[in-house]
């Protein structure tokens, strides 16, 4: 290990769920030097909160085995909408009481670093466009399937966070504006109301109810029917839990191909929980895509899986406090 | 006039439609010089076609009063699907024999400029951006409201312009998958497939052969009922011709908050033939948009009409041929 690389300005990254913090130290080329995961205890409030993302940060420095005068800056990653330009939260889901909640500089104080904030999925994005899956692609759209869809866009290396910091809201873009499902936002049609893994295990409640065919999914308890549990009955072969994978690969392929037709981008990733349910989902997503999209995109643009795990917005964020702070590119 | 404004370079910008070529010399500041039109006469082919945006360019260049030594280079807008990178025209509607056309490298050679190709709907986009309702935004969306449905996206400066050349395709965004009407391009549930001028017809002639209702455009022979005289007959207070101006303005404030929530620029812009249709059209559009966009974009994006008209495009075409050829800003 060289000197240099001794003295060189690492990045502390923190991923804000409401459940888990994910945090880590992340150096110069976006390798991670630790990782940790603390709860968020949302339900105690932004105080106990910023309490725990500051412990989180703590524990990421002390488990790289460096010290706090090595971390050159702080990215915070979080959930929901807000103004990054003023580092404000506005109205975080899943984390009551932290609405407008300057967090930026609550952090920055806390912390003594510069830092900066960036949505989740945004972050997650970046991290994956950084040294992920999207590592030496010009530019590409992430969308994060979870409880929610989270999406985000990189173009030649900026982050499309909008003007209003609402860019890459794709969960919410209108896929089916006559007779739509409800979002979880309250509008309908949305794309994150037929895709995310709320909206699949909804659709498989409301499949079991309606229809009389026996399922492997109706032998589980309503309230323990997941995403993940669907996956699995597909994959065993199960008609209905097949029908409802493809049914979402379809509605993903819709998103992908509005998102393709608006940025065209040389790669689409898919992120989050529910790409556990494997090769034969994504294979699903692809074909979809092709036969959607104009021929040009439909035969170039990629289409992968992400690779960076629940690491991805840590690593993004502080991928992101680099790019603000860190030794300008040549 | 200084010696450094006579001396100081210009650009030609050609405008190349199905019907008519529209040029103009714009200078550095994106006023125009001179602005001609003539027609394209595509059915001869690409050779005459050639030679007609050659004369194009002439005509514009002498109306203009400057010599020819004072152009720093040329921008080309042009329909269809192209690649930008290679400077190719892949399979233009209303250009047929035009397939697979160097058109930059062909324009180039016979007008002895350096040549910059654009996609129609982005330099008229861009053209509004520099100098039209766009001037002093950030970013801005475009729709360009026509026999088809053009978009054009820039963001801080940088037209969307995608790594396969098919960025702002938006008029080709699925917003009704389900059931969802056949598009010009074969597909279905595109947003142009329903808000388009060719689709308003359409949705006219179905509602007038299926309503007995009494309406003005029932006395317009089916033949000559245009978008031009929907608008007209809604401004007049025939109820079905307001009711598909309404729906249209729907349907466009669909595809905006699909755009506003990827790109979420500050300003989205409608042009073209359809915004003949006036204020209470565009209030229709702003009222739905608000409507159904996230709280913080539904307040803050401008909703406007394009101001540059039919000239936009060469404007814009010129603009990128500047910001390729001409002096890098400081």
């Amino acid at each position: 290990m060289s000197a240099a690389y001794r003295s060189a300005p690492v990045y502390l990254g923190i991923d804000l769920g409401g459940t888990n913090i994910k945090s880590g130290v992340v150096d110069g080329d976006g390798c991670s030097l630790s990782s940790v995961s603390l709860e968020t205890e949302a339900d105690h409030g932004p105080e106990v909160g910023l309490e725990r993302l500051a412990d989180a940060g703590n524990r990421a420095v002390q488990a790289s085995g460096l010290s706090w005068d090595r971390i050159a800056a702080v990215g915070l990653g979080s959930p929901g909408t807000m103004d990054l330009e003023e580092g404000l939260l506005l109205e975080p889901p899943n984390l009551h009481g932290w609405n407008n909640l300057p967090i930026r500089r609550l952090l920055s104080d806390r912390l003594k670093k510069p830092t900066v904030l960036q949505n989740d999925a945004n972050a997650a994005a970046y991290g994956e466009y950084w040294v992920g899956a999207g590592k030496g692609a010009r530019s590409l759209a992430m969308f994060t399937l979870g409880t929610g869809i989270g999406c985000g866009i990189v173009v030649d290396g900026l982050i499309i966070q909008g003007c209003h910091s609402h860019g890459a809201e794709c969960g919410h873009i209108i896929i089916q504006m006559e007779n739509g499902r409800q979002c979880s936002c309250g509008a309908f049609g949305h794309l994150e109301a037929y895709a995310s893994a709320t909206a699949l295990v909804k659709r498989a409640c409301e499949a079991l109810q309606l229809e009389n065919s026996p399922s492997l999914l109706g032998q589980i308890d309503p309230h323990e029917l997941s995403s993940r549990a669907i996956g699995k009955a597909a994959e065993a072969g199960d008609h209905l839990a097949r029908r409802l994978m493809r049914e979402t690969a379809h509605y993903l392929a819709v998103g992908a191909v509005c998102v393709m037709h608006t940025i065209d981008p040389d790669l689409v990733l898919f992120g989050g929980g529910m790409i556990a349910a494997g090769q034969a989902f994504l294979d699903d997503i692809r074909r979809d895509i092709r036969a959607m999209a104009f021929p040009v995109p439909a035969a170039r643009t990629r289409i992968e899986y992400a690779r960076l795990g629940g690491n991805a917005g840590f690593i993004g964020a502080a991928g992101c406090a680099r790019r603000a702070y860190g030794p300008k590119p040549q």
